[in-house]
């Protein structure tokens, strides 16, 4: 039970909010993939957020690829990314560090590690930890590309404003990558980040949901029972902060519906075998069908709200009141969007490593 | 990626619904649990169900643990369980096995494995092979009763009945266990059940929402990253046939709140340290608070319906109709309640078993 | 920590010398491999032994393969072989139960399991759960031939009788197929023979060393630190009970050579890189070189003698006298080269899985 | 199949020699471990020997924990240990690159990574590698000794010069420490260095055996089967770089042996059962019996020597002659000593962790 994910493509991130440095290590990666540091930058900077809405905390997120890395290709071996930290002002913290924050890991963390926990600005728990996992994610997206497979995420809801649905994949993934909130309808995105700016007035968040597709994949990837396609991709998703739901396709819809309905009927198109409709989100019996695969994560809204909130010193074992004060996004959704592509690419990746063989993706 | 679940306790599961044997492994038990048989034989009981609207074929499910038993205990040794195939009526099945039954396994099983699968009955997709996951699952809920652990699934919603939320969880565990249709108001289970016979007169079927609860877990259970509680669980919930989405607390629920609502604040109850609210489902940043556990499945409804499908054969690559004859619920629902509560019970097993170590279970 | 083995390919095995079945899981398997039932059965005899020699406890070892098995193939779902236990002289060990085998871990398993293991016969511990180890690893060996790839364990030296070396692999690996004594000299085959012989009746025991062949793997396979090629085989070798040591080319005997008596030069032989030598058994830097891989294994003298051994009674704690009765090998080297081979194939099979894909195998 | 090792504890080594930096991550380590950095200081420092007899490049090893490290003590969430890379001539290297060095991985790197490694100075398979090995090592060390846990490694046989063996460990430990060329046996060492010298002056190098002690460990720790304590310990133990031979107790010595004289009788020894002899060296069945562990490892002359040596040009498939410059050691087996210790330590922690749970080193 550790911080390591995957079986042929293994990733563990490492690092604290406010310690030396942060980082990932990709244990598995096939040899020659073209490592794209721009993108990687690209990527980084998306999950930074540059809008007026995200957080003031500005890290450059320099990073450095420190190993398995040679004239800019990967070599197979461990390929390691570190992320020195700069802009850390502990002294934000250290007065209320024996108090639960609300939504925090605080008092979990304290529970867990028995106070050795590194407490300063959420330590390990802290959404800052997701840089080396976008970094990481980078280099498996364009892994995937080569092999004819793209994914993407938008906003289908947030603060009440629900975006439009997907419609020809690779006219909308490009719309996802120039746009800090990353919703499809130029319209409702503005709305949306109307609607944040209200919440953040309040000196409150807001959440929202996530939908992901992934388009190119073969059918046949995914497992019958423990290992199914749904199992491992959630498993990776609900590592992502503030995730509290995965639903594949329909997802919780399914509950309304009856059988003749949630059944995706299978037809020709020409030589291939498709669905007519795609309610199961690609995915049948755990295993994929080749359509594509389509899931929405909930992400709740941010934490770290300006809003006086009851709590408890969790070290005097007595009531207390809190104030949160600092830096912080009124809604960390589109933030997420990016790392939930990254996980999402991390994890596709190591599925087909794990059928095709280590060198499916090599150079 | 494989058909095994778990670290300090591993369970394999392994069978067709027409071939030989079905069974289970669990590997890490700790020595000295003892092993209820007749607990056993009453949750294999309610997986078969046996009210008028569930699947007219019986098994007796008579099983054997031939292995890791010894004087009424487990040893600590791989425990085995095998339950021998009987009623197999494998002709209902051979004349349509190249036609893809939508909603079903056939066609990915075919893209996995080219061809080899056994097709009879779904095969290793059958929801029979859940039968050793419930034996499994209720030697592991045992144990953890013995630690104070308690945990129970109702039907939340089905046919678009509401069942009422958990009450008092101790008094509401046992009245799930005396119905097929674990819904915890009489009225409702009697509503939802004759929609279900509704659904089941119209060659149909329905879904609906599972909800499960975990009581007595401490607090400081879960890793931060990868193997959040959230994580680990999901992955267990959506080896469960028909689980397309899963959500902790609120769930999809929190993209309609504001962080000050969506917070739980702690608050001093004696000297225990609780939260006020449970939006969060017990779990702050992955790891348990030590509030009780909550989250919801959805499950979709029964794929095998009587209506006339379109669908493809998938050796001839032909468009084709299908009519599915047979025995087959219209709502899975009350017995995928069973199999949630095993999977849960496995579980928090493992994890409590990787925090504390192999003997903290033991006799 | 599991009694599971593998990763691309899992094997689970199960079960106690007194219980009720034993068997194995295989998890992971390509789907259309021919399983060859009379070469399994075939190789349970040679892990019996049938000659004069050997325990003279005979089971039918009569396996059933109950799942992932239909029409004559794997189907790619997990393949579980159930033995079931028959001639269970119990009462032979009950007497006995509490005195500490030397050489036995009969201590060591109460130590673990707190006194709840199964006594009888071993237990878990007993040589006959090699029984469905073999039964796994003929049906991965028939799937390695199939790509060229052969294995093949003699005996090197036993009760100070030394073996001839290899010679033309594929002239000598079916000559240890057709003896008990998997000798390939047959002077020394009848000599070593003898002295078995002459231990017995001495009511001792011999032990020897095993070398085992693998011809036929491609160059590139292993990794290069913790899972390097040497390391995944040691962990299966040293599950082989008896086995206190492994070592690669020339192992121990690296000690007394100096490096430019130790490096394998290479040359081209036509288009084929070779190296002269192969001291280092197709090794380099935990990585197949393309030549044969070469390796041996210590078996220690059978722990079950007739002659009275001092021990302690680990109940009471007081020292005892242990005159062991029953039926027992005076070498069980000859069954153990079986096991060996048997593990081996399982080894490399999942090595080249994780290499090359799960489909690698497939039919 | 990764380079990762461990369940509980899990640690990830990355790094090439020449590449920007080389590190570990260890991944859950309990909260609360003091670390003693000075302690991995001088580990570094024994690694990396400092006598006449060793190799020229000088790192100094500076190494930087930069996460999971908070005041002075572990917080339990993964721990990073940097080391940059500076006193790089890869000149040396770039002209030879497509030579196989006998002995070495550049043409089994060539065939795993089809050309995309690293190849300055060994890249990954670099001995430079095994550096933050070692700090992570000695960070288990330290939280196995506030267990009562020792452990030390002597050169037992070096050019073929025999230490005498262990006597009192606790006294014989600190003895390893004090010396580069860990024999417990002045003369020995005297000794064995000259002969060192002398093979240096040859242009050659020489090789020897490792014996290893480990103390404190309590009877119960390992599996049955496939992670036996022999299984698991030599999987780590053939990651140690030049290991090509692992034996536990008498090893291979078993060969020559009766049962009745290999057999360890047990007696007692006051309240507490221990074994009159061990020759099983403190394994019975692949669990701990309480008494010293005891293992020997066989360490390969070093591969790099000066004298004129026969290859091939594996880029350009023709026979070629090398003659290595730069720096080498005429024997690795005292620096090995270092490695297999740590190696060691991380095992034992992990073995424990998981019998007893991630808290049982916690501070």
């Amino acid at each position: 039970m550790k911080n390591t994910f995957g079986q042929s493509l293994g990733v563990t991130i490492f690092g604290e909010s406010h310690g030396t440095a942060i980082g990932a290590v990709m244990d598995g990666l096939a040899p020659g993939i073209e490592v794209d540091e721009a993108f990687i930058a690209r990527q980084l900077d998306r999950r930074r957020g540059l809008s007026t809405v995200s957080t003031k905390r500005r890290e450059k997120d320099e990073f450095r690829i420190v190993s398995g890395y040679f004239e800019g290709k990967t070599t197979g071996t461990p390929l390691c990314i570190v992320i020195e930290n700069e802009d850390t002002r502990s002294k934000d913290y250290s007065l209320t560090k024996d108090l639960a924050r609300p939504g925090h890991a605080d008092y979990t963390a304290y529970m867990k590690y028995h106070g050795f926990q590194d407490y300063r600005g959420g330590g390990h728990f802290s959404g800052r930890i997701t840089t080396p996992l976008v970094a990481a994610g980078a280099i498996a997206m364009k892994a995937l590309n080569k092999k004819g497979i793209y994914l993407g995420t938008h906003i289908l809801i947030c603060a009440g404003v629900r975006d439009r649905d997907f419609g020809d994949y690779q006219a909308d993934f490009p719309i996802l990558c120039d746009n800090i909130i990353s919703m499809l309808d130029d319209e409702k995105r503005q709305e949306a980040t109307e609607r944040m700016k209200d919440a953040a007035k309040d000196g409150d968040s807001v959440g929202g949901v996530l939908q992901t597709a992934i388009v190119g994949l073969p059918a046949g990837v995914g497992e019958p029972w423990f290992d199914s396609f749904e199992s491992v991709m959630s498993h990776a998703l609900f590592s992502v902060p503030a995730v509290k739901g995965v639903e594949f396709g329909e997802g919780f819809g399914f509950a309304d519906m009856r059988g003749s309905e949630a059944n995706d009927c299978f037809t020709m198109n020409g030589d291939r075998i498709e669905t007519v409709t795609n309610h199961n989100g690609g995915i049948n019996g755990g295993i994929t069908n080749g359509m594509p695969v389509l899931f929405n994560c909930v992400v709740k809204p941010t934490a770290s709200i300006y809003k006086k909130q009851n709590t408890v010193d969790f070290i005097k074992k007595e009531n207390a009141e809190l104030q949160i004060k600092g830096r912080h996004d009124p809604a960390i959704i589109g933030r997420a969007a990016v790392v939930v592509d990254s996980v999402t690419a991390l994890t596709v990746y190591d599925m087909l490593a794990m059928r095709f063989g280590t060198d499916y993706f090599k150079g």
